[in-house]
């Protein structure tokens, strides 16, 4: 835009300092800029209001993730936490804010999945069902379900399919989910995502527009779930 | 703007080459800007959220169509397929995308109808309400329901008249609906919209406006009428 | 603005025309835009979905009118019908629109309480209080009835008054509600709504920000005396 | 932004009286725009419609507080009220507005609590929550809970911790809960808001965000607890 300024955005960011450089960008697509899109977009569908909830998108072999304590819908680029995934060290952490306790449970889903992006909300709906539901959240034919991977093998399921998301235990503290969640994943090959009782859920997918999808049609077939349970309608059909 | 271009938007589109120029226009009425825009809104609705549902607008022999497994409420112009409708070829299609499952049925609706345009959403109280009725969705005696067309007759349904959409049983494909949703068009000629069970709603009008408002005031009626079924008023006021 | 003309709006309308002076200005607070701009904020209220509803703003001897089948959402000024209310005839037609039907209702409201601005919309929360309620909706004792005026006398009610709002039964054609409306206004000095069986609500109010303040408490409260219904607890206290 | 002055605002505000000086900033983080911007918010998530709730926030010394009967969307810092905390008298009062009936209850909290801001709402869930439980809100054993303070002891709650807020019950006039309510708080030290029957909430915190958070964490525990309510799940765990 030549001849006019009024649309430059000065960052004030020093990126001389802190690693800077790895969260200064001005494309929309940096993991950067794209967690703090996300997560306003989050907060407005009430899955991380009061600060719960996280994101994290890995690049490579860097994992940025949002920090603990952040009003979601206000979070800037500058507050991002930026981990080496081999060494497991920081390469970048504001001074203001703690790491996100999710972090453990984060790096136990890029170990064992090799996925590149992981959503954790206190979604509603989703704990709900961790409420209405026993070990597992199951629903089968509705259409929506075809958004999900089958992951043993080659493609979406099936609007017939079973959809099955397992639920665990809550813990006292986050970090404490750690063992059980990684056993949980391991154990279901299939899932790719995993509730947690009266507490939230945690999904994940190759890259984060695929962790979006299976989030929001995930959130969209927990809340018809809740739905058919107050009319008393099976969510599998025999 | 003269002596200003800071609201000059530089499209980014190359109109030489795979039929650019069908997709690239300033006029914010322009199908391929209409479709983006009103996936922004129907996202935010809850209609078509994890990629679900779609939209068509026909123009003369054109129609332009949103593609398969995009993020609605993040469509860009340069994302749309146009289709010539008289020899079913794409004049246009988007590398990175497939083309939507909707097509064949968008196609069904415009070849047996002559709509203008077609929505298709996964609407929470779409899939409520064929969980609720059996073989039509009926509902009488609210005003909304003088928003929708008779059809078979000039104007509109009046207050006191009974609404029917019909309800197709769905398939695990979305194109193996094609041949059923021809026939029930063709058997409900006073219809501008059919439902199918467990998965949500298509609706067609005129043009996009029509389409639009019948399909809102559709929302409404059925959102209204889940409400009525708990609290078991019957929807049909004898 | 000097040496930027970036944000200057050229309106596009020719004011030597069609009495087009009355509805071009830059003050947001002209009744044209505030229309224009509380349809929007309504939409998004779903209070007038599916151009459902219509609002109403009176100035001095004349009345400004959003059109019929108008998406509520998209309204410009240049959409607007403004009367004489002395000669009941149009100032200024808009050539693509009919007429609200509703305005032979704002007249009445006009013409019997000396109001400034009417509102009329489909809101769920109306309908469905005029199926859970039979001659009257009633409430008491919610914090929310301190922002209805008593209007039989100075002030507003107090927390434990008893609201009370008519409910009118509904007709084929919107015009033809008039009588009864006007009656039954006539019958209620101390109501600044009236209520329409499986239609919507009347408000009105002394300016736009009394009658906006009135729809939006009288709204609350009805969605508040429908969950009240749902868990069984009496709307009046005794 | 050097040679383009398109994005400069013009306050139009006359910094030499009426201590005008207090309000006028161009920082978003200044008490005055800060209450603007949080009722902006507050009234999208229906906490605030119809006039309802306030916000106030303490700076050292003084405290803004939003004024009574505005429409809380609409609010610019020229509305605010300031308040010398010391002699109590107004260092700034808009001429077209009362002051909220609200003042004497912030100035409680803010003489008990020490606290920096406190925020008023009508929520939904607030009044329901006193409709369905009796002298105290309890809710243990999901995760949200863990955002709010022990303030008995350092540290948040945990989440297998009871949530108790007390509900005062409701007076005529909004001034006279002053004393009810602040002997409430003096008896729970451990509580960071209190609920009025059929009323509200009062929410507080050390600063605006923390009063935030607690705020919206509360709000999100209301509304599961309706919902548990509704499928008949206690909301303390045995």
């Amino acid at each position: 835009m030549p001849g006019c300024s009024c649309h430059e955005i000065d960052f004030g960011i020093d990126v001389s300092v802190n690693n800077n450089h790895l969260i200064a960008s001005r494309d929309p697509a940096h993991p950067a800029n794209m967690i703090c899109e996300l997560c306003r977009l989050f907060y407005t569908n009430g899955w991380c209001t009061g600060t719960g909830g996280g994101v994290s998108i890995r690049d490579a072999n860097k994992a940025y993730i949002a920090p603990s304590g952040v009003h979601k819908e206000r979070m800037v680029p500058s507050d991002m936490f930026v981990m080496d995934l081999e060494s497991k060290e920081y390469l970048r952490k504001p001074a203001k804010y703690k790491a996100s306790a999710c972090t453990p449970l984060f790096l136990d889903i890029y170990n064992i999945r090799d996925s590149g992006a992981c959503i954790h909300t206190h979604s509603q709906n989703a704990v709900m069902v961790t409420l209405l539901f026993d070990k597992y959240f199951e629903i089968s034919c509705i259409e929506q379900i075809k958004a999900l991977p089958k992951l043993t093998e080659a493609g979406n399921l099936w609007y017939s399919d079973k959809l099955t998301i397992p639920i665990l235990e809550n813990t006292e503290r986050e970090e404490d989910l750690s063992e059980t969640l990684q056993q949980c994943i391991i154990d279901h090959p299939g899932t790719t995502a995993v509730l947690v009782r009266r507490h939230g859920i945690f999904v994940w997918g190759e890259n984060i527009w695929k962790a979006k999808v299976y989030n929001e049609a995930l959130d969209y077939l927990m809340e018809i779930a809740i739905k058919m349970k107050q009319f008393g309608i099976p969510t599998v059909r025999e």
